[in-house]
């Protein structure tokens, strides 16, 4: 590979997939990879998926010809168990996230539901091996992390530099296409007024991009949406002729406010 | 409520939904109501899902006017994340697995997708609530321990001798009714041949069948399957009119058997 400038890859896809009986939570799963100032690649995952996705996972380094062991550093935009629970596979890799991530897991809010109080310790495991980013903090040339916050305390997106403009790995600051229209994000556990502010600051740094749940898209002049890659999902398991079966293909915008929101605090 | 004998009610149905971009393992959450030796009504809740039926799981318990804090016991039929990962939620409740599992948390397999090394450390958080159980055990009258090997190193059912019958809960010793059928375990981790045996023992004992990922269902004197239950699903998310989206409604039966299978050792 002879790469002068990093570039995104998606390893696995985001999904909106979901259902009224539990949430499916297939984030986006993307590989960085780019030289570092010596000229040697570095690979970066940003976002890991949950334990659903892990044998997914594997199979889509290895097409690649890659293993667990080639993964140089792992960024959790956020702590939400669908993005991380695959942070232990990678056992080469520095685990990065934002200090106030972090800090948050110390006790995360009882009604949190994306952030079970254990993950805390699923973190701890891999302490040695985690680095606290901000703003700014340079990975690798041409690619540095973003604050994002809002969605959680300590969300953060990953700015790419590539041949083709900027490429924004938003987490779930901006967890799918319809969030960016409307410029609110879906579900919100630490501040919805941040997590527009997010929005619209990434928005326009980014030319395209890699949501939390979604297809990677474009914006053009007009506000319309253009997905980057070809949709493609087969759902498995479901009955044939079963008519307690439906398939919802509306697309109404709701946005989901953590209850009790108003008394999220960072520990200090 | 006045109860002389246990009784099941399913908080969450268990499906058989997937997708070819990872699992999503909706396994279900059964809740196991009784008289303990003194009248008092005790509640048990048999598997607990994953983080992603968290709110759907607060939502079924406050649907029959329970909370998390009046849940006794947590049953976990094995240590899989799809089935414990709800457990932190019920602080009261005295967390009940087989010791064998517990052994097998200090080091699972590398190839063991279900259960991630952390798993561990997430049970240790709750140590002093822990219940080590076996064949035999008595949870309440009429609610026995079954050891159920063979999908992982301690898995357990619940056998439940209520008014209709015996009903047997059975977590992933049987999956579905076509492991019911067949005879093979669906995704075997630890033991296909135990796995058999107990899929061969769990049928003997029950009139009906809790499985893991699918309805409730009764095996006839013909051998055909009737569920229990209804079906019901929306599935939502999906986009209209798109292509690339396919539902596969294929029952072929395929048995995975998990790569270095024959390594597989309970450490001392």
């Amino acid at each position: 590979m002879d790469l002068a400038r990093p570039r995104v890859e998606t390893l696995l896809e985001g999904y909106r997939l979901g259902t009224d009986q539990g949430a499916v939570a297939f984030c986006a799963v993307n590989l960085v990879e780019g030289p570092d100032e010596q000229g040697t690649i570095r690979r970066i995952i940003v976002d890991t998926g949950h334990t659903g996705r892990r044998t997914d996972l594997d199979r889509a380094l290895a097409r690649r010809g890659l293993g667990r062991g080639d993964i140089d550093m792992v960024v959790c935009t956020h702590a939400h168990w669908d993005h991380v629970e695959n942070i232990d596979i990678f056992d080469q890799a520095r685990i990065v996230l934002h200090r106030n991530e972090r800090r948050y897991l110390r006790s995360p809010h009882r009604n949190d539901h994306a952030c079970p109080e254990w993950i805390g310790s699923v973190f701890e495991r891999y302490d040695d091996r985690i680095r606290e980013v901000e703003e700014g903090v340079q990975l690798l040339p041409g690619v540095e992390i973003v604050d994002a916050p809002g969605h959680s305390a300590g969300t953060i997106a990953v700015a790419v530099a590539g041949d083709d403009g900027a490429a924004v790995l938003t987490g779930d600051s901006i967890q799918n296409s319809t969030v960016a229209r409307e410029r609110r994000n879906a579900l919100v556990f630490w501040s919805d007024e941040l997590a527009t502010q997010t929005i619209d600051k990434l928005v326009t740094i980014g030319d395209v991009i890699y949501p939390g749940h979604d297809l990677p898209f474009r914006i053009d002049a007009n506000g319309k949406v253009e997905y980057v890659h070809d949709y493609r999902l087969t759902v498995t398991g479901v009955p044939a002729g079963e008519p307690g079966l439906k398939l919802d293909t509306s697309e109404t915008f709701r946005q989901t406010i953590m209850p009790g929101i108003e008394e999220q605090r960072l520990p200090d």
